[in-house]
């Protein structure tokens, strides 16, 4: 609770966002993943206690691919970890915030998340990751 | 280095953004500072071994004003800590990145900073902070 879990940027190129990511910062990458389902490939890079999560669509109807075409590359999303999903979406109501849904779905890595509409958090894009 | 200093999001009011941060998360704020030669008010959330830095406009030609009417609230620039600024951009301008400026900054307490131009870094406004 009240830490970053990770900063989702999407890209055209996983590979050539880690040519800059690496040789800028010296971070290398901690494992890529594809997720047919969401029609994305997933890289994350390790920075402290935090993470860069790079995002690319595998294919044009992605979960992403809207994003991409509309906006560009660019910062997506901020995920924090909580202690519990379900209650931070109670949470966010009673704050006037947005939930997606109002119920928690499974994330990666065997975590619980939750997103919150961008309008209702100052423009972000929020998720919320139980671990 | 190798490490997110911190993540800046433009928004319209720091006191409604902060009743849903500290609402949400349960952060509290670290203080908050205006810069007026920039044009705006800052304050820092210290989450974890990172921050987010809230960043608002105090007048109508502030440094975010144009950002804020064109973008809307949201993620404005990722900050990342490195050894030396100058190095970084010698660095960056070798893997085809520009810098906003060839000579870095001062930044608050007692940084150096440089920026680097978001449509040759994946569209991510890129800060690197010297401490």
């Amino acid at each position: 609770m009240g830490e970053i879990d990770h900063i989702g940027i999407v890209v055209k190129s996983i590979e050539d966002a880690l040519k800059l990511y690496t040789g800028l910062l010296g971070v290398e990458p901690s494992g890529e993943e594809t997720v047919e389902a969401r029609g994305i490939k997933v890289c994350f890079l390790k920075l402290g206690g935090t993470k860069i999560e790079l995002l690319q669509p595998i294919r044009e109807d992605s979960e992403i691919s809207g994003y991409l075409a509309k906006k560009g590359e660019g910062m997506h999303h901020i995920a924090y970890k909580v202690d519990s999903a379900e209650d931070s979406i109670a949470k966010a109501k009673e704050l006037g915030i947005k939930p997606l849904s109002d119920v928690p779905k499974p994330g990666a890595h065997n975590t619980t998340v939750a997103f919150l509409h961008p309008k209702t958090v100052n423009g972000v894009l929020t998720e919320l990751v139980e671990h």
